[in-house]
């Protein structure tokens, strides 16, 4: 399962069900779970400066796709999936069935739980915590400097259930709450309250979430979006989720 | 012209003028024109999940660069053009003389027609519709999710001869009317006038395009673009909007 | 030093101590200095449409990370660090300790300084002026086209100890002038005095750098950074920076 022209350490600890593709790279202190794929010309395991001692845990079906890079130092929990040329640097902590877009940029030193999905070209600072379940679109950026350069560094907060739409940014030490919306291209500077959606730069508040409409004729809100998104979560969750809202 | 390092398939369908670069992978259901070249490092007609199994043709004179990823499932006029590292998914339906900058990233199912030239790091969501002569500059996102994450995808339409300024986002199912142009750093929520300037965010319409003037100390004015900028485009489309505009 | 994977042309001039990594590609007419390191799937030197004929030098202790292009026909001084998948074009002329992010892309033609920073996914457009100890951050674009797309070239000039915050995109010909600071997701269309803030979009003057505080407890000034962030800097420059500031 390993591609005869792949360099892969010896000692590292891969599970003898997982593929490595073409032209990719694992380093020593690597540990890949049962079921997992690597794509082509991926750097597994890379030693930065920060995190060279310590191993990089991958868990079991993992799907990583070319070009991408890992540093030591960080731990992913089961069912990985990224696009093509991401990067996650080291120190990061990372739950289950997380996804990462293509061309995303995690700088590490963050916590991220489980089911979270990040689209293409996110940036994400160091210091950051996102919770369960959050959606992360394109082009959005996760700040950690309140006057940059400098040495203090204040981590952005995404609550479960959050939604940041594409190209926005959100400036050092916000906390988004639970189940709130950023809209595209919005610069959100002041904390958001769970629940409303927020859209401007800079970003002020325009509604409750529970006041947007689904554009699909059926007249149901659109928020919060696990009443009628479900693609790819687990049927535990989505059967909870249903019984959630046809109790109200 | 296959490098020895690179990885192609016997049942790619590959004219034999064409170059594949060094490391670069082919895949089985490939078909690629005379005269085109492959950067080191691609991975063309990766069996995604959305199309693999309809084939991914190249027309001819195409000049791929490194680092890029074509999926299987999409095709390409001829003489396409891109920089590195770009993606490009399933389902896209492509005319002649495209050009997609470093970095940009097509997420598929969408039609683009010919002449278009799209810079570094622009997003395509999917169900975008791109007419001819459109250009698109840096870090451009084209959503498509009304209110995400949500299963209602509602693309973006850009009519002949748009252009799209830098760092710009068009909501989802937004009609960017012909010659029109927007500004950079705008977010564009509303459809678009045909020859009118939008600009901000959200954007608002600051004049038609003829009111702007060239910065060349000339006083002609900047827009149609085509009255004035010829780098590229075909000796029959040039004399054709040159006498487009004597005539006036 | 350089891995038997890598493609290394009889002809680039490289000092002994250079580390080539796995799978990289170093064309013709290509120099790098002593020290330096180069890491997997790079292609150095490669020959471009407007520099094939010029030499691509790279000084002393580079450390050029993964995936990297570098056109022929630019010149960098010595210690120059780049992170991941970074793209530089031609007739780049860059002094001592520059440091590009993962992602970033310089088109070329344009002159930086020494110690300048960027962070990831920056754009710098052609003919863009940064000079000393500036500092861009994730997400930046520099422009040049005044109305897009002509012939008509304006570059962004950044003048020493700029700091230009996450997704800003600065417009043709703005000059943004010696320590100020463009606060996160600004449009700047007008030319910045030195030592103010502006931000928004457009991007406004908010209030000069010495106004905003330190947000580590200890009421001392942000601005000038130099007065409080040395991190990576040279000890000859920082003890210059700190008797500046003693003395005040």
């Amino acid at each position: 399962m390993i591609h005869p022209t792949a360099i892969v350490s010896p000692s590292a600890r891969i599970d003898a069900s997982v593929t490595i593709g073409a032209f990719s790279i694992v380093h020593d202190e690597v540990e890949i779970g049962a079921g997992s794929k690597i794509g082509a010309y991926c750097e597994i395991g890379y030693p930065g400066p920060q995190g060279a001692d310590r191993p990089l845990v991958i868990g079991r079906g993992a799907n990583i796709r070319s070009h991408s890079v890992f540093y030591a130092g960080s731990t992913f929990g089961n069912r990985l999936v990224t696009g093509h040329r991401v990067t996650v640097r080291e120190n990061t902590e990372a739950g289950e069935n997380l996804q990462i877009g293509t061309l995303s940029d995690i700088q590490g030193t963050c916590r991220i739980g489980n089911f979270v999905r990040m689209h293409s070209n996110v940036f994400i600072g160091q210091h950051a915590t996102i919770e369960d379940f959050v959606w992360i679109f394109p082009h959005v950026v996760l700040t950690n400097d309140p006057h940059p350069p400098s040495e203090v560094m204040r981590g952005v907060t995404l609550r479960r259930f959050v939604a940041v739409a594409a190209m926005s940014v959100i400036l050092p030490g916000v906390e988004v709450g639970e189940g709130a919306l950023v809209g595209a291209h919005s610069s959100v500077r002041h904390d958001v309250e769970p629940n409303v959606v927020v859209a401007g730069s800079p970003a002020a508040m325009i509604c409750r979430t529970e006041e947007i409409k689904l554009k699909d004729g059926s007249g149901r809100p659109a928020y919060p979006w696990r009443r009628h998104f479900w693609r790819g979560y687990p049927p535990e969750a989505v059967s909870q989720w249903k019984s959630e809202f046809d109790e109200e």
